[in-house]
């Protein structure tokens, strides 16, 4: 794997805390990200599964939970992730028009690990989540299958590429290309070290909106574009967030942790449009939850909240540059109908 | 289509309203229901679909809400749900591992008709919504195809059948034979007179705590059971309820009016157990809502909320009352590995 | 203290889970309860005061949850316990224009045992539900003070009085004299015994739906009133559920518990009105808060989500029986202008 | 009145939309603002007061909505406002331990002006919104009286003053002087001409990340403070943000416009701190609700929610602006113990 290109490598440092080893969502221990890019004319999508653990994820299930910053969005699996705060298979990422066809190799996926479910066991709750890519892929065409998604799963791994790839391949961020892009912050409470880390799927905002660590660049790109085709003219598309943690959280604390998302989000010049469907899901790795625990009672820490106001900012910082690190590390890409969008890299000597 | 056997053949009433003509959500002036029915040894499950109206949906929304009273489900479409209030597809119900089926056959049906989606407008929300019938239904085989889908939407109607039909095929209720229940009832605001109707999926609660009117039947049935076989020992399972209105509410109120399903569903004798995806859906057909307006506002009318409590009453005893005809309405029936599940029928003579 | 009257006396019996010793709130150790009643002509109101334990409540909070089933009320301090999960106040229950009083003492009750607060740490959040007692009050004068509130906490006990007195004093139910009931649930979870009780303040409901233990005995009762008067036409008014345990829970779990309080509101008759403020709030006493903890991280047990269904059927029937408890408990009043409100227990002979 | 000093004084524009004619929220027709500040020495705290219109409140509500950011606040009035989504008294804004004093003063207030509550209508629902100046302020002396709030609203105005003023008085935001800042912003839709208006009371955020369009000038203030005494070390307070418009909106057209003040607080610098309570109360004017509206129903005209772009910045850009301008109006005050804030003014030649 080349080095990835980050906003580091442009001398951009969002907040002041450490990031991780890998500056990545898989900093935090047990973490796999895996993509497939289906790319090939008209057709750029894919799809990006992330993997709480390597275990059984149905029968060593993660405490998770969801914020919906702007609900125009057809994410599934979100009402029981609300109502019980477990996650209970890999997170799938995706266009929006291939969502079920994600449910469905989930299904399939966790059936086959899973002989007792429909049989002494009830069923499984898929997470799959989405962005519209109807720029650069011809959506219509549903070119996304169950085996794609099989195959993002065994590929997960601590080591994934950002940018145009996986569920990206075809995401536009502020007129330009947009994908997948990570990050993580490292925090220390009392003697313990834990890892808050990110990953977007991003596909939101107008050219004109967009901010780098407190600078607005976006007006100086749009001098500088030729071209008359103007994508990302209405704010629409949207953005997923995965937060990931090894600290020891209750749903509702996570719930407070997701919110802070909305803050990364904000300072890149988001005004989280109408049409955008902005979604936080987060999940700790510090306890499972045994699927029907025979113990009577199962113990939990959780942090006191009084000390979370470090995690809000670990939070709020690794969502703002993993959107940066989104459009840094995706290329310039041609899509359906001959549609270029550019990458960000194309005007970073001009604007910063 | 034969005479619908339903709560008023055994003198059963819910409550002092009038109910429509059908006394069935169709009674709802162009709502349509139609169904799928699966039934093949192992295989007993389906497909039913609730039409708000026959037009376009796409391009004629209508005012939606959904209520969660309890969220261990999978139901799709929720969250664009709650931030736009609209619907804008068929609603369908199938058995829990073909969901993904079920968006994927809506998105084909909705590209189908649509072909601005995904080159000049966005994409779609399919409304998907599930229980788990495999006590009686193989389940893991998902048999369920998109074709399974578009005959239900095709054959809808506004005379359909209740019980074990379409989505209901495989469905046990209070450890008896479940399904599609359907009622209405007919309120009159000053010389107006609009219509409540609800359908349900029933797949819940425990025998011993099924109350009809008021009556305590459970037990009663349980002393006659002389099979070795005991479903529903665990309350899991769970209730769709679809509530459809041709009154002016807005979003805000008809949610109030959905939490009311509630009402009925506790008279019924569910304790909402933890297992049991308990969702509400409903939508008013008094105002469309036309996809992407060229005019800045519309206009709608809605009703005083003081006025709610008769819709209130409407709402919670056409639940009650949809239950009970789900559970009147189906045969006994034999399914996976030989699993008999009784009709209600086969012991009303007893118990009321 | 004389005998408490509760439907047992009757010989009503909801559900088939033991009561607690008390059948009581105050069952659940540690919690007491103290009442200041207001009675005098035209003045027909009061003040109920739950403590959740004798200590600091401040510096020890127990883990708290709200639920509102329709949010026509009053009620402060939600915003508050919905974000952290923590009750650190008596929970104060009076009528609708006295909250503010309520809070006030809470204020001064709170600062007068903390000396920390506005110095060194921050501020209180007063829980103060209400009823609107305007039937038989003269609420206009606004006759409750803080002494009454201190008052009422001071008397606190494990004994306590039900029907018309404290907050309960002009509370009418059903059109029939309300105010304050309680009951409880005793459940066994492997060797262990936990305690689920509630307390409820009565102020809701429509005559001719008052139902009790299946049977419709408002229509009854109707029939029998000579009175020209016809209070409760309009179902307006409120209840206020107070729930507490000390089985360990997670706030997530708690609202979860409290979601089922609407089960045993609805069978008592009620469609839960536009007009009625209906609130549930919750406890555990299970695990303390310490204000300001020093430690990092806290150890919490909880129960495991799929044994809750015997917590919800014990929350569901205390309720349902608190309710009929506040109505039997309580004497025909005569208030405000001479307004007289009967007690049900004067219909008991002829309706049961 | 002296020309209020603001944002554009130091040649700060947030945004590219225009400013109403005041640049306050007094800029939305019929909507006042009124203060009354209680400043001596060691008390430091007042009271303001929201008028959304200059009738009867109670007989003519306005649409309103509500959004918690962070919940640890004690604002009262919530749930009400939620379920009804209709605002029927002034808003008041005034210290955490005062609020119950409001709502007194707000039942005393509508009683006054309405006879028929408490005999022939129900009651009135206060909404009192707090922020905690224990730093310059003595809160436990509970300095505020009913008379304080009576005064507020009689002087309510189109013209008021910003800063260290009414609620204000005793605020700190970013470790500097905060208070009361306002702010405007027109938007047009087809040939209308639509406004929106922001207050805010400051009194959240640490030093170190006070931002100012973009420019991080909180580490450049540090630096130049000589005193020892460091207040805004841990992120508490909180923020109230009253947003105001003529723009004819539903109550979930509302709630999403009330999001987006969160975009506008992140901008600044604030990372939403776990003890912030930040709530956002929001009110259009463009329809009246008529308390027990004798017709059946209501007409409201609705924006169409793809239309909410333009909206949704100026709700940011306004609620960013009136941050900034309620740190750059307030004076540098000495409060309880001496304790010194200085104003944002003292350094803006050094940081800009």
């Amino acid at each position: 794997l080349k080095a990835q290109i980050k906003a580091k490598n442009f001398k951009i440092e969002i907040g002041n805390l450490h990031t991780g080893e890998r500056n990545c969502i898989t900093d935090v221990p047990g973490v796999k990200v895996g993509h497939t890019t289906i790319s090939n004319g008209d057709i750029q999508t894919g799809v990006t599964a992330i993997l709480p653990h390597s275990g059984n994820l149905f029968n060593e299930k993660v405490l998770g939970s969801l914020y919906t910053i702007n609900g125009f969005g057809k994410t599934t699996g979100s009402i029981q992730l609300e109502e019980l705060g477990t996650i209970e298979t890999p997170i799938i990422l995706t266009n929006t028009l291939a969502v079920g066809v994600g449910m469905q190799a989930i299904v399939e996926y966790t059936l086959k690990n899973n002989p007792a479910i429909g049989r002494t066991t009830g069923t499984v709750n898929a997470l799959v989540c989405e962005c519209n890519d109807m720029v650069l892929n011809d959506i219509r065409q549903v070119s996304v299958t169950k085996e794609h998604v099989f195959q993002a799963i065994e590929q997960a791994s601590k080591e994934f590429a950002e940018g145009n790839i996986g569920a990206g391949t075809g995401m536009v961020c502020f007129g330009l290309k947009g994908g997948i892009g990570s990050s993580s912050r490292i925090i220390k409470l009392n003697d313990q070290t834990f890892t808050i880390g990110t990953l977007v799927l991003t596909n939101f905002g107008k050219m004109e909106h967009l901010t780098i660590d407190g600078k607005k660049v976006g007006p100086l790109i749009k001098d500088r574009l030729t071209t008359n085709i103007e994508p990302g003219e209405k704010e629409k598309g949207s953005i997923i967030i995965i937060v990931a943690t090894d600290l020891p959280l209750s749903e509702r604390q996570l719930k407070r942790v997701l919110k802070r998302t909305t803050v990364g989000l904000s300072k890149t010049g988001s005004y989280i449009g109408d049409g955008s469907g902005d979604l936080a899901i987060g999940f700790t790795t510090a306890h499972k939850i045994i699927h029907e625990d025979p113990s009577t009672f199962s113990t939990r820490q959780i942090i006191q909240d009084y000390l979370l106001d470090v995690v809000f900012q670990a939070t709020a910082d690794a969502t703002e540059e993993a959107i940066l690190n989104s459009l840094l590390a995706s290329e310039t890409t041609v899509g359906r109908n001959g549609q270029k969008i550019y990458s960000l890299r194309t005007f970073m000597n001009h604007i910063m």
